[in-house]
């Protein structure tokens, strides 16, 4: 027996949340051109995070497939896809973007960014994040890497209600945010919500 | 006018050193099959870092070319490459490997490691890493990409006597790890003598 809650990560904004072992996390791309980057945190050490890095070591891959792990900095398993109806596009190579990058765009004043959304997000549940923004698995995100090394920032390329669903591994924090990038083309120049929907297994509660 | 330091990290073993601005650094693959990772950080706060998921952001590339530059985690260049004698092929999306890394690959018994090599080489000059080993710049690591994604271990594809020459743009403490993995082939199963050479510019001292 499972029950499921919707909840909405307004574009441009993070959410956080505690999942314990055996819970499942859906993010559904709703305009199906929306990035959302994408961190989990054990919940015993908050310092202790999925790392983009380990993972593409023991993975062989940019990213995980269905059935694929995402390992932590100390390589052990966090996070399983256990569904992607999307093309399988996601990126694990770029920063997310923070109030320095969109002063290196060229933006005055102040610009949402997926790094402050983190740290918004953390505090929201009252865990605070001590240490650096972690490298995000960067959901949608559609970075071609061409022969020779280089990097596009392309939109996505899914439909509308493409969904991934992840399952926690161990007890820990996933956060999300509806990166609110609207200078290059990776949310197709225009920002979206995200729904977020949690599977509660109360069997395995 | 400038003058020259050679020095050596022998196979499998790390070295660190402080480069102020404008002095250069050139690491040579004497045996033209030596990964050798390579980290940079800020002299008056090591905990701001060479980071490669920032670097790729604003370069648009996995990693830099000559006359390209390497960024902080705060997005400042910190370091500059000047030369490079080698097919250009560098890694910066494989995180460096430790302890845990070579038990999964199935070594019994402790296995040195480029992790504890950046640990040691900072404490043997004094400055003790309180942080996480950033994702290292994998020099002459020889990673193809494939269009799915897929990540292959291969090995170096240079000639004995490749250099790089990397350039401090601020003042900066550099570490270097002769890789010591001789289980996959990324150094052509054969760790080797990294040659180092320091490239003081008295002009500018």
């Amino acid at each position: 027996m499972s029950e499921q809650k919707t909840l909405i990560v307004p574009a441009g904004r993070g959410l956080a949340m505690r999942l314990a072992e055996g819970e499942t996390v859906s993010v559904v791309n709703v305009s199906g051109t929306q990035v959302v980057d994408t961190w989990a945190f054990c919940a015993e050490n908050l310092d202790h995070v999925m790392s983009m890095e380990h993972s593409r070591v023991e993975n062989g891959r940019l990213s995980a497939g269905v059935g694929g792990h995402y390992l932590t900095d100390r390589r052990e398993p966090i996070i399983e896809v256990v569904e992607d109806t999307s093309p399988g596009i996601h990126d694990t190579i770029m920063a997310a973007c923070d109030a320095r990058r969109y002063e290196l765009l060229g933006c005055r004043g102040h610009h949402r960014s997926c790094a402050d959304n983190l740290r918004e997000a953390m505090e929201a549940i009252g865990l605070p994040l001590s240490g650096k923004v972690p490298q995000p698995l960067n959901l949608f995100m559609n970075i071609p890497v061409g022969a020779d090394g280089s990097l596009t920032q392309g939109a996505p390329l899914g439909e509308p209600g493409d969904r991934v669903t992840l399952k926690a591994l161990r007890n820990c924090v996933v956060a999300f945010s509806a990166c609110p990038q609207d200078i290059t083309p990776i949310n197709g120049h225009s920002p979206t919500d995200v729904e977020v929907v949690l599977g509660r297994m109360r069997t395995a509660l």
